[in-house]
């Protein structure tokens, strides 16, 4: 198998919240799609280890943000590199909240959604939530941020928790 | 909901391709994606009118390629617009086989993946086919085919039978 191919796959990147019992977390993916139009439902895959998971199965929702390209490295890494499980990624940065009060990050993101989890897949090391949109909006006339972009141009790595890692990339 | 909020997200272009007891369709998705990397699995939503769709249940395996900007109107709507059941999509075009024998386009594709199934996924509409990836090859040096380089560079529809069809798009 050549990874190269695997490369040449498209994807955005976006960041996942979840909240629930006085908990709150999110973090970076890049497998969020839309899965079906009638209804609109959006599938997102995410590391089991991940303190979101957790939360996403304990408050059977999740919000989602598409990410913009005014992110950061700074901006990508406080979800994308550290663990809610001992720090409030939400703390002193602008966010929003969903109807049912999931804080998710407004700064750098064009498009948000909120959905109610209606199936969730164990695919072994992560699990893929499948939910029904029950709110989205845009947040701003940015080009969204592409994964491409974020290898390229912000010269972003992967995490070890993504569907996309390997190594030495 | 907004709609324009759902065309924030970010897509590649697919062409899925399976094959069953001398029948063989492909049809395009948007959907491919990698959802796990050891192993590595890849994910694909199909809407379950489509031939393909059928054929991959009956086979258990699918093939994928990844379109680049080659593509252009004619080639992906040989995939996209038009159903294989009565009309051979490979004919005339060049084309490869992958290890189990399934067709797949290779004049206008970047990668080529070929999958075992091994989980299926009802969406309603659409089903999703997990598959644990078995042949992956570099197809050609061309940039990938965004979704939105499709819709705004070669001015490309949308079928109904996509998970991001609305009406009046």
């Amino acid at each position: 198998m050549d990874e190269q191919a695997l490369y040449q796959m498209t994807y955005g990147l976006y960041v996942v919240c979840a909240a629930h019992g006085g908990e709150k977390s999110g973090c970076v993916v890049n497998t969020l799609q839309q899965v079906t139009a009638q209804p609109v439902k959006l599938a997102v895959t995410v590391n089991k280890e991940n303190y979101t998971t957790e939360l996403i199965g304990r408050a059977k929702r999740f919000a989602a943000v598409a990410l913009d390209q005014r992110a950061d490295l700074l901006q990508i890494g406080r979800f994308g590199f550290r663990t809610g499980r001992d720090f409030d990624k939400f703390e002193g940065i602008e966010t929003g909240k969903d109807q049912s009060g999931i804080p998710y990050p407004t700064g750098c993101a064009c498009a948000f959604y909120s959905c109610r989890l209606m199936d969730t897949v164990d695919l072994g090391t992560h699990l893929m939530f499948i939910g029904e949109v029950e709110q989205a909006e845009r947040l701003s006339e940015e080009p969204p941020l592409t994964y491409a972009y974020y290898r390229t141009v912000i010269k972003g790595k992967t995490p070890k928790n993504a569907p996309s890692y390997h190594e030495g990339q």
